[in-house]
């Protein structure tokens, strides 16, 4: 994984990238930036195809098709962490897979992600296994209410959670999540949710971004901040954090950890503490405003760190904010291009329904 | 041309671009972060072809597959001067070609685009028209020596061109650029070569960049600077001369205006004079700094216009510097992306031939 392993990863090369969404389009379009070319690899047609040089529609269990792309490719990478391990595996024993696949192993598993932090000495919201309705009243009894049901695996936007109350049904609540192996997290009666975007190379040179402030609407990511309004103490620990995590993944790429800032009075002061809630071993919405906000956008960054180049400036332009384009939010493309200063990415999707990320908005709102 | 006759123009259209070089290649990329697909026409394939979503690869004097492309897009442009009339006027007859063919008209003839200059009150080196080596002979006398010969059509980068100094030989000279129709320019003893880019929009909507500066080597352009040391009365008369070739023009997109600023003692003081030396009816190198230091970049603003769009902000991060990478400058792409700060911009091209603009970096050097 080091530089010197990857002598083909020059200007032309064509890296692989399984995932046709966003997020795979904007790495393509940094690669293409940096005189690189990408092969997308994905079941179903999507926003990325549209500037990929190389396409494969294929399922991902499709091993022919999977060998195939990976001899094409000089590395791949990935949009997304639910990733089959199987997949991955084919991948890589013919190519570096990066960010490797330990870290999607720890990710795709919130029970896994959060024993592994812990271990590592990070915090999270304390938790238990919940294998069915019984180990669920056992664990509300130790963890009380409100307190939060997540399936182990597959969840994003809020989809496969259930909100533990008072008086809940705990049977129906497990049912409601599909009976699938879970775990409840006691709840974190946080101030802000912030987010630790960053990129570590082969070589352990890292580079985090400012960290940013997040809001979400429905479970879903609304407005990013840079920076986050916290003292330059609990920025500089998420920061901290972030890199021991991934030291201890040996992380090559972009990663995201979504952290909970709790405020506590100690010896009277008011003091900021860190949870991390969950990490995306990829690019992430919440490092969008890098793209119009930052010399180094998180996608450049992260073909950067996969090819074993050095990482870039992770300098802001001012103070910025990042809305997300929800749905029919993006009908207002026109007002939007009319506002003076407002950088409008939009992701070519077809269709604007509820729920769907169709673009994003980036504001420099200040020095 | 108002936005009203451009309904079909939303995101998820096809826009047309002639030429597959860095700049459709820019271009493309432009449209694809708001939204468009682009499809693009060339006799030979190019960097635009890896990140365009469609691609035709034909003569432009293939008129059936002119046809076919214009009815697969909303609009068509150009990435450099010299489309072809014939093709020009095919294509639009279909769908709307802009700029016009009228700025294409203009702007293809040196002769042409001085005459228009100087009707309109636009000053430029004086000139006259060399259509053989009496002429020349003739035109030399009149406009002295040093001066310089072109061909009225297709130079770039210094190809066409003869300098005409004491002792040359004119008739060598004639021949040296072809034995073309020609024009004899009088020597402009410029301090600094500067240049507006700046785009209209069909409602007559104007932003132009901040003026730069430009630097050439060997004819190419090798730096430049923005913004340009000049008086800044200097500036607002550069971007209002340009405003009015646009208006002249009914021009719509994305200008560059070339200009040389020559120093002069007026009433015991330093006065800045301008002389338009060329336009090019299409983005340009010397804003290429645009794509990492201002809030929208030549490219974006230029599809902007061409969609019936809003214009966006013109506004710098800063003080920048934007270095062209020729022939085998782009070996040092590594030591480039380990400079802090510096935004490499890499065009995919495969073979680094000598004089070739294989990419361009970037920095922002001052607040």
């Amino acid at each position: 994984m080091s530089p010197a392993s990857h002598p083909s990863i020059a200007p032309g090369s064509v890296i692989g990238v399984l995932g046709s969404g966003q997020l795979g389009r904007m790495i393509a379009q940094a690669a293409a930036q940096l005189g690189l070319k990408t092969h997308v690899f994905a079941p179903e047609s999507g926003p990325a195809f549209d500037v990929a040089s190389h396409r494969t529609r294929a399922p991902y269990e499709d091993e022919a098709a999977l060998a195939a792309f990976a001899d094409s490719v000089a590395v791949v990478t990935y949009e997304f962490e639910n990733v089959p391990a199987r997949a991955a595996a084919v991948l890589a024993q013919r190519r570096p897979v990066l960010p490797g696949p330990d870290a999607l192993a720890i990710t795709q598993d919130r029970l896994t992600e959060k024993t592994f932090l812990n271990k590592l000495g990070v915090p999270t919201a304390p938790f238990l296994a919940v294998d069915d309705a019984e180990g669920l009243a056992r664990a509300v009894e130790r963890l009380g209410r409100p307190s939060i049901l997540k399936t182990r695996r597959l969840g994003y936007d809020g989809k496969g959670q259930a909100m533990i109350r008072e008086g809940a049904d705990l049977a129906e609540a497990f049912r409601s999540i599909g009976a699938a192996p879970a775990i409840l997290e006691g709840f974190v009666p946080f101030v802000r949710e912030v987010s630790v975007v960053a990129a570590r190379a082969a070589d352990g040179s890292y580079a985090a971004f400012d960290l940013c402030e997040n809001e979400h609407e429905n479970h879903i990511l609304a407005l990013t901040r840079a920076p986050a309004r916290v003292a330059p103490e609990t920025a500089a620990a998420a920061t901290a954090m972030t890199r021991k995590i991934m030291e201890a993944l040996k992380y090559v790429g972009v990663i995201a950890v979504e952290m909970f800032v709790v405020e506590e009075m100690a010896d009277g002061a008011r003091v900021e503490r860190l949870v991390v809630n969950e990490i995306a071993p990829r690019v992430h919405n919440s490092g969008h405003w890098t793209l119009d906000g930052a010399v180094t956008s998180q996608f450049e960054q992260h073909v950067r760190a996969i090819c074993g180049w050095p990482l870039g400036s992770t300098r802001r332009h001012g103070q910025v904010e990042m809305r997300n384009l929800i749905g029919e939010d993006v009908n207002r493309w026109r007002d939007l291009l009319g506002e003076s200063g407002a950088c409008v990415r939009l992701y070519g999707k077809h269709e604007a329904r509820p729920g769907r990320k169709m673009g994003h908005v980036t504001r420099i709102i200040g020095p």
